[in-house]
This record gives structure tokens, C-alpha cells and sequence, in this order.
């Protein structure tokens, strides 16, 4: 897969909106950092649930990392539209991607690496063989 | 002014939507007490926000009090649906009410009550007499 | 009983400290009104987990009201002392009166009713007989 | 200066306690994994307070990335021991290192990477002298 960018809109099929709160605001008049984790969780449960409702996939996983580099300032009010996509695929894990805007203007880019997991049996899982099949038939995978 | 129903979707004209994020949850699977107080907090500021730019009344407030009463559940994912009026004028202070919905049904309904602040002279403000107008004219006011 | 100045630091005996976070502020550079209630349930839960260790009490309860008075301003950095006391007591809900403290200086008062909820039946429930007879014992009931 | 492990508590001197809140769960039963960005947050700020008093270094910064790894599930009540040391020091920018505690076990460990920024020019700036001096001196910094 070519290299990805994701403060590219362009690079990404699936959209999650969020509004952007009052309290979201520091001191230092704009948007807290610790809000885009919050709006980057937002964004990685909505496309995973589309990846169950649209790829019959079960993404039950734990979270391993997540990885946020911040590009401009974000103020509100207003709403951030965060971009995800799935950027790697390991043997248990898999990586998302993502960006959040303000309208056109990309805010933040972030990546999480997750584990399938099952929780009655404690234990990664391996990736689903759908989802490998769906990601490895095109240069993006899209739920829905 | 007659009673006012803050569980009646029709009493409010000012609506500001919340989106529901993922972490407003609790170990009780629904959304928590304290998420409903931001989801007030956004509808009181974008309606003073409202009366600013629709009135051209400055509505630099100080928080004396709020209350939030719990009608229903309320669940991830989705959208909140607050709205607010005006509902009691004083002579310094006034009163906000409060209705929060998920689709047609109230979730919970909320009073603030809030003072007019000058923050330069530290002290209370008198209610804008063009507020007083608006709001004496009719049984609501609109802002916008 | 006699009126409870929740005001008054010697109305408590059962005190939860919260730190109070960068994050905890707005705009305003001051903590943020909204963080206030997230410090009076983390005070309420607290002493309704000493209700259950110290007098073996169930205390599992639906949350009906929160009404919260600010009173003076908080800043970052610090802590919040909040005092949790049973205020009054009926036949399925009572209320928890609570005052925030920053060092000796009142920040905030908070009142919460709650109803004894059986979760299995949907359903309020009695308050607990040994809950009632502690509370008509004396003038203040201190879990621990 | 040789590799630093940050899941050892050993490698910090310098230490921010954080009480962990009811509403910093999630539906998963344990703190949502934005609580751990909000607790690196309070340690960040934290650090950089005492490097002021202390150094009398002017830490004012811009966020440029922060990195939170995962290591164990972290449950309501209790407090988060943040420990924050500098890890790297560049010629406008510096990463902090960080690890998460509850009681002895790490939870969580984080790199937030800043830059030293002049508001006022909107122009990031040089590591202050003394910042270096006492970085080089000695294989960890300790504010205070």
C-alpha cells in the first residue's frame, strides 16, 4: 500500500462528527489536547461498529497504543469531522488512521494500534478472515 | 406567563444539537449524570451566544445555580437535542429552562439561573432593557 | 433536624478528595462549572460505597435530581475537599447534601436525590430499615 | 544517556498524584483510555510548574504529539501515580517522558513531544540555556 497521508480529507471514506463542547476549551482559549483523544475514541468506535453492522465483523479489541500529533489550533464552537480508516494489518492487530477537521483545515492526525481480543477467553484473536480478504482486495477498506 | 412544560419539545424555538460521544458513558451502560450538564452548559452558551448576535445584547453572565432533573435514560450512540428559552427575569438575574431530548422523548430537564456581570467592575449588571422588552412582549423570546 | 448549613465545613464527617486537573478549566481560567458536578458524584459515590462497607447497606439507587450552587470561584492547581452528608430520608428516595471546599473557603453546595432502585425489578425499593433507624438515631449518620 | 525504561518507577523523581473519578470509567468497567491522556496532562503541567519555580525557566510550550502505550487495565477507586522526567532535549523542542502507576504497577506509559513557544512573536524558541546546562549535566533533571 502506498504510503498513506491522513491529513488528506481525500484519504478517507468514513466520516464520524462530532460537536465541539464549551467545556472541550482550556485557559489557553481553544481546544484542550486531552479532547482530540476524545474525539479520535469517537471516531475508531463508530467506524468499528460500522465494520460489525456492514462486514459482519465482531472488532471486540483492546486498545494498544494511540499516537496523536497536533497540526493546528481548534477552536469552538463549531464540529470536527474525524476521518478513520484502516492503515495496517498485522496477525492480531491492526492499526487505524486518522484525521480531524475543521471544515477543510486538518487539525490532527492520529494512529491506534488494537488487538482482537477475546475477553471469555483473555486471549488476541486473529484478524478476521473477511476483513484480511477486504483489505488486501483494495488500497482502503470501507464499511458501509 | 403560564407554566412552562420543560418536558414539552414544544416550548423551546432554540435548539443546539450534541453529538454523544463514546467516554460519556459509565459502568452503568448509559450516558453519565455529569455528561448531561455539559450537554445544558452547550445549549445555555450557544443561545447567549444567540442573544448576542440576534439582540445585540452582551449576556456576560456569572453561574449562580444550576439544576438538572433525571426523566430518562439515556444511551450511546446518537444525538442530543437540548433546547433552552428564557424563563423568569429578574432584576440582575434571570432564569434559563432547560429540555433535553434523544429524538422525541425527554431525557432530562434543566434550570440555571444566572447573573448579568460586568467583570471589569466586578459586579452585577442590570437586565439589558432590550431584553426586558423582547422578553416582556411576548410569552418567549427567540432569539435569531 | 435542624437546618444543615452546607456552607459549613463541621456540617460533614465524611470527606472525598478530588484533584483538581489542568483539564478542569475553561476559558474562564477557572474550573468550569460542569467539572464541579463531576466532583459531587465523585464525592456521592464514595460515601455510598462507606454506606455499604460500614453499615452493610445496599445503596444501589437511580439518581432522580442534582441542583448545584456555586459559590466562589476554583482554580487550578489543588484540591476540591467535598463533605457528603445524608440530608433527608424517605420512604424510597433520599437526598445527599454536600459542600466543596477549596483548603477552608466554601466553593459550591450540591443537593441530590436518589431513589433505592431495584435493577432486577425495575423498581424502587424501601429504604433499608437499618439505614432508617440509624438516621432517627442522631442528628448526622457517619458512614465509617 | 542511556535508554530509559519508563515502565519502571525508578526512573522518575518527579511525581503527580491524580484521584481517579466515577466518570472516568467507561462501559468496559475500567478508566476509559482518554482518562489516561487527561492524568498525563495533569503530570505535564505539573512538571513544567515546578521547572518555572524551581529553575526559573519559562516553560510556556506548544504540543506537538503525544504518545500514550497501554499496559494494563486501570480500575475506579484509587489515585494514578504520574511520574514526568525530560527524556530528549532538541534545539526548540524536548520530549517528556512519563509513567502511569497504580500503587506499583505501571499502567500506562506516555512520550509528549513540545516546543518552546513565544506567543507573542507566534514563533517557537530556543531551549533556554539553563534548561540544557542542567539536562547535560546529569542523567535526569529534577525540578525542586
Amino acid at each position: 500500500m502506498p504510503d498513506i497521508d491522513l491529513k488528506d480529507a481525500t484519504s478517507f471514506d468514513w466520516w464520524t462528527d462530532v460537536s465541539i463542547r464549551f467545556s472541550d476549551q482550556d485557559p489557553n482559549l481553544h481546544v484542550n489536547n486531552t479532547a482530540f483523544a476524545v474525539y479520535a475514541e469517537a471516531g475508531r468506535v463508530d467506524y468499528l461498529n460500522a465494520m460489525r453492522r456492514h462486514l459482519g465483523i465482531e472488532p471486540r479489541s483492546a486498545l494498544v497504543s494511540v499516537q496523536i500529533s497536533y497540526v493546528n489550533q481548534l477552536y469552538y464552537p463549531g464540529d470536527v469531522r474525524v476521518g478513520t480508516r484502516l492503515l495496517r494489518l498485522g496477525n492480531t492487530s491492526y492499526t487505524l488512521g486518522q484525521g480531524l477537521f475543521a471544515g477543510d483545515k486538518v487539525v490532527a492526525t492520529s494512529e491506534a494500534v488494537l488487538v482482537f481480543f477475546d475477553y471469555e477467553k483473555n486471549a488476541s484473536r486473529q484478524v478476521p478472515a473477511d476483513l484480511r480478504q477486504a483489505f488486501e482486495s483494495g488500497a482502503r477498506l470501507v464499511p458501509g
